[in-house]
């Protein structure tokens, strides 16, 4: 398999896996690039000192293969994240929730590839013009913070497809290989799948939130505080309060009270999975009552499913 | 093409044309059977006069073609309907918005396809023990009333086909033939379009109606009225005073308040686009700046993106 995708980043697989806060240190990371695919770190979620020991590792478990980090530029800490990977020469950066105008030249200039996440057409065009290497379009059915305009990937991708002529990876409910293939005939050229390598072996969740993710029922997950901005979230204690205060029409500022500090961390990465935050996509629910798969698994049941699916279209 | 629901319908293509209110007259319909495809009249927004002349007109015009009648089964009218499609011999039916086990023996007996809409995996099985002929599958992107669960298409139809072994019809999101491929690869064996037949020639709705779905932006579409049934509806003065009732939190019966009698026909049908009730799903966006084509020219630009689409996923 070789497309634009695949030349650009030097893999062998289009298929990236999302820089997720909590989900993506190095051993998911590492593992999805030995696997043949991009494997992210999720700088959202580090201190500078964390992530540069997550860059350290694994680059070491990579040996010279592609991996990348992902940073949402309105992360404070933005500035010392591009800082590593300017130390540690990171091959590729995927930027969110931010301009893609404000480091990609100085990105481009040190020799890394750069993709930018965006969840409308509009951002899409905005990406060509700051001249990022690739786009990745994400739908509505994705998990943790998400688009305003609420566009599926069924909608967006063929929108993003017309408004640009960058290479272009899918994001949004892909978890299994007839969902990169469906990818493929809308137009993507890559797809980068968040949710179902959050809940693998590799994943630095905790196993609590895993568990939790390995057991939803479809609306298990919904999009609120549109307020702020807009978040998948999974139906706990925490995310009741937050759809109380929401239905009293509560200001922004009681939203961000009753959030706090730590939230996600506290969810996710410490397994309070009722008053934590729990940011999953949609498409966990395909998975309700599986087990924990290594990469290397869900990566070869996605190849096997992406084989079979193609063989079946041909019937068509 | 020939698949499970080219052969149970007895159709060329497996392209069903949605039963819409205010778009799905005998002309609509009878111009997607005449293509090949199966083409629904819109009982919803009909009287049963009207749908009798609606029913005969279209038979008429289709000569043997198969066609079919959309019923919500929460329509008061739903069994006068039942008697013109039995007095009609009406060879196919797609109920929706009720319990498929109400009709379907009653309309097999009569020698009636049934398929039966759904938007989660739950509904799908519970078509299976109705034992309804097709089911289909609908998603968070389509117009109009939708489901609670507000799962999209891309995570709708490979649930659905998990949880059954019924022949799927994929809608929500479908309008191209890139996503009709998209469909087949995620486990559809045919689709079920609305929006892009909403605004054809043949559509019975206004033009000022069809003009407003051909010139939205991404995010111009809404799934409001949360409380009631959600609804997809598009933005206007309307809608703004919907949303901010329920901003406010407004009363379930505050919401039917305002939208009182005969809305969608004052949007649709009459054209008074900025009072009326608009429904069209999201993937209207993707053809802003287009002209109003016949069906045949829908029908046929979508065989070649189809073609195309298919010739380029074997390059993968």
């Amino acid at each position: 398999m070789s497309n634009r995708i695949t030349e650009l980043f030097g893999i062998a697989r289009p298929v990236v896996a999302g820089g997720m806060a909590w989900c993506s240190g190095w051993r998911l990371a590492a593992a999805v690039t030995n696997e043949g695919g991009l494997g992210l770190i999720g700088a959202g979620s580090m201190t500078p000192d964390i992530l540069e020991e997550n860059i350290v590792k694994c680059r070491e478990a990579v040996q010279g293969r592609t991996y990348g980090v992902n940073i949402p530029l309105a992360n404070p800490n933005a500035a010392k994240v591009m800082e590593l990977v300017e130390k540690y020469r990171v091959p590729v950066v995927f930027t969110s929730a931010g301009s893609p105008k404000k480091w990609t030249s100085w990105l481009h200039e040190r020799g890394v590839k750069v993709a930018h996440v965006v969840a409308s057409s509009v951002f899409a065009r905005k990406c060509e013009e700051a001249g990022v290497d690739a786009v990745v379009a994400e739908g509505f059915e994705a998990g943790g913070h998400n688009g305003r305009e609420e566009t599926t990937t069924m909608c967006l991708i063929p929108a993003v497809r017309r408004a640009t002529t960058l290479p272009l990876i899918a994001a949004g409910g892909i978890a299994t290989g007839d969902a990169i293939l469906a990818a493929e005939a809308l137009g993507a050229e890559g797809v980068q799948i968040g949710t179902r390598f959050a809940f693998t072996a590799e994943s630095s969740a905790s196993e609590a939130f895993k568990r939790v993710c390995l057991n939803l029922n479809e609306g298990d997950t919904r999009l609120i505080l549109k307020k702020l901005s807009p978040t998948r979230l999974v139906a706990n204690k925490f995310r009741t309060v937050l759809e109380e205060a929401e239905a009293r029409d509560a200001s922004a500022e009681e939203l961000l009270e009753i959030i706090g500090v730590g939230r996600a961390r506290m969810g996710m990465f410490d397994g309070d999975v009722e008053n934590g935050e729990l940011e999953i996509g949609q498409i966990a629910a395909l998975f309700k009552g599986r087990d924990i798969q290594t990469v290397a698994e869900a990566m070869a049941e996605m190849q096997a499913e992406y084989n079979a699916a193609k063989e079946r279209l041909k019937e068509f």
